[in-house]
């Protein structure tokens, strides 16, 4: 039966998608010894502000990235 | 307390969802015998890209069924 | 499509699996016009603490009210 | 390993979000002691009708308040 | 980032377990383009009555099939 | 409306998931400005080979860290 759910970032094309469930159903099939067809996947696609690591989300993440660039380049 | 999260491609109406639910925690209430008011159901839709089985998206096999047709009624 | 995961507490018999999971298909499926065959369905049951409204898990809450009786019966 | 997915209605500012896992990574690490770097967060949004409790969804509760309170103040 | 979620059958060893989530994650990095340290992946095990197809689960259905078997063996 | 699903790795004590669910739903609500009472916690629990990093399950990964351990105190 493997249903396998993907949480994803926003912003991949519709290739990719294509592209990373053939291979992840191709994976789990044969690493499980099971018929594709029955190997079902749902992609789940998250904005930038909401995943996080360690409480931070990516937004805000790139957002201090962004600044302390921005700041190392222009030194007060 | 049942919770259930309920997998839809897009594109229902507000109409059907809202029956949808009402008879899902209809039918989870009275085939466990609990209060309806403990269960919860969450939607989650995803798009024709974001559902594949055997590795290949909906969206994917609309668009090659959408081709084998037009070859059918074209052959070179 | 339609993918549906229940989350229900431990406890459950097989009886009542197998009663809620024909229920709900049958309400999804015609509720949204789909093939029952369509429809699948996961159960995920979780532990007396492993549920918690309010920050309260089952568990606690039912030594709680277990001790509050005791209490109100043998007053000190 | 913490992984936490929360499900919240849809129109949370980028502010409230970032607020939340912020707040709920450090309760998680501090809880359980363990890194808040191990704590992942992943947020998934749900529209008015694709959250029901007692099989209505927010959507049909609020336009049925909505009504009802029309109604008492234009009784017919 | 990618989270996956697998929902399994109960019953796989550990060496099938370990298998797939390194088939998988190798599979998600090549298609997504990703550093495969940033794949996590989750399995929940599922019960032969945790799983339904039709509003049938998994036992009802070994169990139908069993009866018919021997039914066919020993008419009456 | 929050609910949250946690996924844990498995061997907390029952104290610890009353205190984490106790946290996560104050950090939450006040997060938020939301009432405590409308936040769900669902636990769900993970054995060490269900769990894994780069395509590592953590069990793999203390196996492999207990052998280089091994290997290094004890020099062919």
């Amino acid at each position: 039966m493997p249903i396998i759910e993907m949480h994803l970032m926003t912003g991949r094309t519709v290739e990719q998608k294509r592209r990373v469930v053939a291979a992840v159903a191709e994976a789990t099939a044969t690493a499980l010894g099971v018929d594709k067809n029955t190997v079902r996947i749902l992609i789940t696609e998250h904005g930038l502000d909401e995943f996080a690591v360690a409480g931070v989300t990516k937004g805000q993440q790139l957002e201090e990235a962004a600044a302390a660039k921005a700041s190392a380049q222009n030194p007060a």
